[in-house]
């Protein structure tokens, strides 16, 4: 099945239309007319291969929105018009530990990812959501519930908002508890939204006082300045969780500092450098935990999309146009967004 | 009350014989003639000031066996002849959230060490066990049941023995579990009883293959020499939990690859010079976490101390003439010593 996409040929060429296939629904697919794909920072390192093995031609994007427009005979869960979101994930094995538990992010054998991974479709390695269409089996398909007119702000819930999700409910964010986020970008002002909805007291760490207002708005009770020495020292000891969601390389020893007793801090980003190796005293004197999470679960990431539905939770977005996209990636290295560009699919064929 | 008892007026001076004072007991003391004092890694970091901030004289040691000789007018919970141990904690704030908990080794406000730390007594800091007597709140006194020919073996556990045991319960080790202890010294030694003790599957790392058939006569199962990549590659992804007794530095990313998802790597000693920052990547992609263990509360080194007895165990020693610690602190530092060196306190007169 031809499909109009939006990718790139090589490493060093820049994205443009492609001509890509599609398998025909089988008894067990959904096959879902892409309204809206959101932009993620992996989208950029792995279009330009910048953590290695990029398979060309790349089509991007793992934040999918859009509308049932086919479903296979076996297919029980979907029916053409739905609205349905696809994240990270279109296959895992189904039999191991982790596969048994709804935790197909952690499958032993490896996912399926939404691009760049094996497939026995054409070209032989999966396309991603910069595209009119995708065929996905229906295990994967995620439903939405969100009103119609915010279905664009949908989009970056399939990877920002699961890999926020999961690590808030896996570490039990709840009311009571005293919760921080590092960074508010794409993936931190999901972080705040996500852990206020959750009941927690929010505090927000950034390296920019213009953030300070933005943060407020988005549901931290507090904001600090992590430059601010006096500011960061006024919190030590007083967390119960903290959600690093920088990818950059930076000193976690200010975080770990500021956890509780039995406090974790959790990294969902991997720097390009590594971090200076955090200091094991404060681990060793308060029992403290540096950790790591991805995204999430097929099931969790429901249960998240449900969540955010009930709570009025979308991302704050810019809307672009697909032959935007290369802008779009430069002001994003910029930190130039607030908070996620999304790609108006209709654009495609405009 | 003047004591004989051994240590330091200077970071560069010898240990020598001192004369120094013990308060008499109040109403909630227990004064205790110490047999035998087990001699800890920290105490030469102590005596010689390598943490920096020891205050002298200095007199180490926070493996105390010994016979209560005296009884203040309130205590309740032992009576004079009972044999007794004394850890690393003489007191603390008794009030706060940890406390409360019987996690005194996390007290908020600091606990009172055995050696080293501020007292109201003379000299104005505490002064350990390396000595004739000491005098402590019953609240930091555990009783011992082990039979009378193994106390001097009882010693390292007041230290070595709960630092090893405090992070296997707390990360839940027991049967159906494999769980690695990464060193084969002071502390690896009685982590390998003590998880074996509990049911495990335990895998000993070595960096010497001398130590193989020693560590199997220690109760591992399996005996991984960590230099070897091959061996270590195989237990890729295996591990429910590991303990690193290594306080050198290390590579700590041959270890976190070893762990199941959701597994822990926990570190109880604090190296000098940083270990290589630990890569990001396998802590993200199984939800694995590195984390740290401080000794163990009063409750929980009773339930230890209770529970070494059931099962028989007790530390591996070399025992010494107190006249020879300088002697044992060179070897302690060639790591030539199974496995820990213990102090006859009858020769400190002798």
């Amino acid at each position: 099945m031809t499909t109009h996409a939006y990718g790139a040929h090589a490493a060093d060429k820049p994205l443009e239309a492609l001509t890509i296939q599609r398998r025909a629904p089988g008894p067990r697919d959904v096959q879902i007319d892409i309204a809206y794909c959101g932009v993620c920072h992996s989208d950029l390192h792995t279009v330009r291969s910048e953590w290695q093995g990029t398979l060309y031609p790349c089509v991007p994007g793992h934040e999918i929105v859009g509308h049932v427009s086919a479903v296979g005979s076996e297919v029980t869960g979907f029916k053409v018009g739905d609205t349905v979101g696809v994240g990270c994930m279109v296959d895992s094995c189904q039999s191991c530990a982790a596969c048994e538990k709804g935790l197909e992010q952690y499958c032993d054998n490896g996912f399926t990812a939404t691009y760049n991974s094996a497939t026995p479709d054409p070209p032989g390695h999966t396309l991603g959501g910069y595209s009119q269409r995708i065929v996905v089996d229906e295990g994967f398909v995620l439903k939405v519930h969100h009103p119609a007119d915010q279905l664009a702000a949908v989009a970056p819930l399939l990877c920002a908002g699961i890999t926020t999700y999961s690590p808030l409910r896996h570490w039990k964010v709840g009311p009571g508890q005293k919760v921080g986020i590092v960074g508010i970008g794409g993936l931190g002002h999901m972080g705040i939204k996500l852990a206020h909805a959750m009941g927690a007291r929010v505090v927000a760490f950034t390296t920019s006082e213009s953030k300070k207002q933005d943060a407020h708005a988005l549901g931290a009770d507090e904001v600090v300045v992590s430059r601010n020495r006096e500011e960061m020292k006024a919190h030590t000891g007083s967390f119960d969780f903290i959600l690093d969601t920088v990818a950059a390389s930076h000193d976690l020893d200010a975080y770990t500092a500021l956890l509780k007793r039995d406090g974790t801090l959790c990294l969902v980003g991997v720097p390009e450098d590594p971090h200076p190796s955090p200091n094991v005293g404060p681990l060793i004197f308060r029992r403290r935990a540096i950790a790591g999470s991805l995204i999430g679960g097929i099931k969790e990431t429901q249960e998240m999309l449900d969540f955010c539905a009930e709570h009025g939770i979308v991302s704050e977005i810019e809307m672009i146009r697909m032959q935007q996209i290369d802008d779009a990636y430069e002001r994003m290295l910029r930190s130039d967004v607030k908070y996620r560009f999304v790609i108006d699919m209709a654009s495609l064929d405009g």
